[in-house]
This record gives C-alpha cells, sequence and structure tokens, in this order.
C-alpha cells in the first residue's frame, strides 16, 4: 500500500491529481495506494520527507498563476526530495450556490487564485459581491448549505461532492488554464523527458547569471522554464529553479552539471522525470 | 493636488508606502498630495492608468514572499504606465488582539503572505489556531473590538489607528524583511539608477533567453532581478521582468535596448527610476 500525501480537502484539484496518480500507478505497476490529504502543501510534502507517506502529490505551476512558492520553497528547503513525475489537470471553476440567481449572492468565497482567475467573469457578472479568500477552492462549501446569499468558486466535481447547485460553468477567465503538479519522493530518478536544479549566483557581477545558462546552450539543452525566488537573506538576493529538457543519464546533461558547480552555489539536483497521461478519474 | 492611488484599507503597508511618497513630494517638490484608497491593487494601477489619479503606489517585491503578481501582469497588460521612482519599507508585523493572553485565541487573521511570515512563530506560539486568509492585513481588525478569542497579523502602527491591544511584536520570522514599491505614472522616466524592461522569446530553441542576457553582459550592465512569469496563453510560454543597474539615458543601456529588439518579441520599456530615501511618516 502506497500512501499518497497531497493538499485537502475533498473536492480540490490536487486531490484529483493524487486520484489520477493512484490510478496510474495501479494501471502501470499494478500498486494499491490511498489518499492523505494535509490542510497546507508544506505539510503534505513534510508528510513525503519524513516517511509518514512515500509520496507527496503537489502544485508546481499554473498556466495563469505561475508558479507554486511553497512547493518551490520548500523543496530547496529539504534537500531530500526529488521529483519522480510530472501530470498536468486542465482547471475548470464552476460558480455553486443555492441562490436562485445572481442577484441574492452577496459573498463569493475562494482561493485568492482561483479569485484572480475569474476575475473578468465575476466583474462583468456579480460586480458588487465582496470576494473573500479562504485557503482553499473548497473550504467555504460546507457553509453554502443554508445560505443562499453566499457562492463559491469550485472545481466544477464538487458539487456533487457538497451536493450544491452549479449557477454557472465554466467561469474561468481563460479556458486554456492548466496546473502542472510533480510527484515527490526520496529517491533520486535518473530518467526522464526533464530535468530541474536549482542554484544560487556565487555573486552580483555583470553576466553572473549567463555563465550557467550558456552552459546548457553549449550542450545544445534547452530550458524549459527558469524561475527566481528570493533566498530569504536579503532583498535582491535570489535561488533560481531551472527545468531543462535532458535527462540526467544523458552525458551532455552530465557535463553541463559538472562544470555549472564552478559557477553557482549550493546546486542541487532534483532528478528526472516524464509526463504521465492519465484519464480523469 | 496630486491625487496618489494605493491599496487600502486604513493602516496597510501600501498606505504606509503612499503616505510617504506624499512625504517626499512636500519636502522635494513642496506639491501637496491626497490618498486614495482601493481594494486592489489591479483597481489603484488601472486608476493611474485612466488619469483618475496622477500616480499609483503599489507593492512589487518582498524579500520574503518574492514578487508581486498582480503588479507585473497589469504593468504588461496596460502597456501604458511607466515607473517613476521605487520605495523601500520595513515590514513589522504585531500580533493584535483584545485577548488577555494567548490561551483564549481560537482564530488569526491576515493576509496569506503575512500569515505565511509568521509561520514558525505561530507554530511555537499559538499552535492550535484557526489561521483565516483575508484580503489585506488590516482587513478583520473591525471584528476584534468585541471578541477576544479573534487576533489578527497586522502592521505594528495599526494598532493605533483600530484601537486595539498590541499582544506580541514583531512575530515575523525573519527580522530582515522588507517589500519593494514602484511609484507608477503615464510619463516615461529616461535618467535613475535602474530602468525595467519586459519581453517574451521569440521561440523556444536552446539559448533563446541567453541572447538578451549576454547583450546586457557585453556592455557591462549587471542585471539585478529576473522574473518568469506565464503569457497566460499556455503552459510553459513566459515573459521575462528583467532589472538593470544601468540608466535609460546611458549610451551602453541604448545600445543593448535597441539589439535586444532582434532576439525578442513585445519589448516593454518601463523607465528609469531612483531610490527614494524617506523617513517613515
Amino acid at each position: 500500500m502506497i500512501c499518497i500525501a497531497h493538499l485537502g480537502p475533498l473536492g480540490s484539484y490536487s486531490e484529483l491529481a493524487a486520484t489520477n496518480y493512484a490510478h496510474w500507478l495501479k494501471i502501470h505497476h499494478n500498486k494499491i495506494s490511498k489518499l492523505k490529504p494535509y490542510n497546507t502543501i508544506a505539510k503534505a510534502i513534510q508528510a513525503a520527507a519524513d516517511g509518514e507517506s512515500e509520496v507527496a502529490v503537489v502544485p508546481v505551476e499554473n498556466s495563469i498563476g505561475g508558479s507554486v512558492r511553497d512547493t518551490l520553497d520548500m523543496l530547496w528547503e529539504l534537500d531530500s526530495l526529488k521529483i519522480q513525475n510530472n501530470l498536468v489537470i486542465p482547471i475548470h471553476h464552476a460558480l455553486l450556490s443555492r441562490a436562485a440567481n445572481f442577484s441574492t449572492i452577496t459573498t463569493v468565497y475562494s482561493h485568492p487564485q482561483a479569485l484572480s482567475q475569474c476575475q473578468k467573469w465575476l466583474t462583468v457578472n456579480l460586480p458588487d459581491v465582496v470576494q473573500v479568500a479562504t485557503s482553499s477552492t473548497t473550504e467555504a462549501l460546507p457553509r453554502l448549505s443554508d445560505d443562499d446569499t453566499l457562492a463559491a468558486i469550485s472545481p466544477l466535481w464538487a458539487a456533487k461532492l457538497y451536493d450544491l447547485p452549479i449557477l454557472a460553468d465554466p467561469i474561468n477567465d481563460n479556458p486554456d488554464n492548466l496546473t502542472r503538479f510533480w510527484v515527490l519522493s526520496r529517491n533520486l530518478n535518473q530518467h526522464g523527458s526533464h530535468t530541474s536544479i536549482a542554484f544560487r549566483l556565487p555573486d552580483n557581477t555583470p553576466g553572473a547569471l549567463l555563465k550557467p545558462l550558456q552552459l546548457f546552450a553549449t550542450q545544445g539543452i534547452n530550458m524549459s522554464r527558469i524561475e527566481s525566488r528570493p533566498t530569504k537573506l536579503a532583498l535582491g538576493d535570489y535561488r533560481f529553479f531551472i527545468d531543462i529538457e535532458a535527462s540526467l543519464d544523458d552525458p551532455n546533461t552530465q557535463a553541463a552539471l559538472q562544470l555549472l558547480k564552478n559557477c553557482t552555489k549550493n546546486l542541487k539536483v532534483f532528478g528526472s522525470y516524464k509526463q504521465i497521461q492519465v484519464p480523469l478519474a
């Protein structure tokens, strides 16, 4: 039995990603797993680091909101978890409420990212409601059952789980809204289509970031993503998270990483991984 | 009379930044200004773009949380606002509550960034309280006056404004917590210590990001910050925001920007600006 840690609660996009991963494990490895929800991303990742669960399935990037900072910061700080797989989940926001129509709604609840992904729709359809931030897209749903002035922006399938009517759907401003998840565990994976690393720069001279990027270009390796995060030590001091389109067991990658040690500080290699294709559970 | 748009409500860090800027305008330009609060960063920026106010003072980066995405995204989309000045404000979180001591507190309210900046302190001192996200650090304060089970993480000076006792202070996990603000208006400023630009890349080939960075290094210009933001068009498609330590009216900068047009798409120049030193108002 494999224990999969994820961000709860019931009906969240993270739960859907974890369910899909469990499904993939069954089909491709004939392994049975169980889901274990946590109320923050940090706690789900810590559970995998401590061995409380075998893996954690956590969001890393959304096509609208950008990187999930808690995930990158935890991965850097723990220094013990590696990336096993990559999953992409389509985001499909719905407006759930017991209201008969929009006119009686005074308050809309959701996670700040979901609220921001529906701002244009809200401006047109519910311009005067109070928008209240919650810690997940489904946290407020229990409150909606006996108050028809309240609404929530939640994943479509949460309507069934919480027995709530769907008033509008989809309501995300951008229909091509996707979230990428990583499966994390304590084993370093050497083979895959992508590899993720992170580092700090030794100094702040012109071109300090140029040297690491040049190494990859010289080896013909494409960089698919670069993200800077503050080191939390001083304003203007960053660590860089980079994804490359190459495998760790490729000699070109090994050559680039070897040279990278000379022009970076605290180089961390999170391993190689591939995209897993799953039917929606 | 200069109208300064900023993120409200009363007592927020953005209000403090706007107050400091008003103070600086009075001392250095003998200009009188008035503050106008908005309930989102996007609305404050839009007010400056529409001419409803002369300038907007908005957060752009925190030393712990990183970039303020709403500010970068709005700046890119509007394409009409430029950066006039840079202000740095120290962040000083306090626990405000009518509770006699920690033991009666059941709920702590604050903005998600402030909650995340006090996680270690909360784990030690208030491990069992429910943490509730609000849209600003001061939004919940009116609710605290008649309920001693509630507390909020707010700027220290908000205690006086809302007549609430300070139970603990400072409570941020990192004492060197700073937020950088930009003053935005419709005038392009050509002179300053720093210049900010943004662009997309023409393709996704190895080294596509390398070329723009190389141009700056060749001119001996240091890059003080790079931030990638999703274009919202597809997962893995980014725009890059870059700060350089050079002025727009410097010939080296002009040469680099001229060549930059050949290896980027949608190049945007947000102007040059300097750091303004202000006494805390």
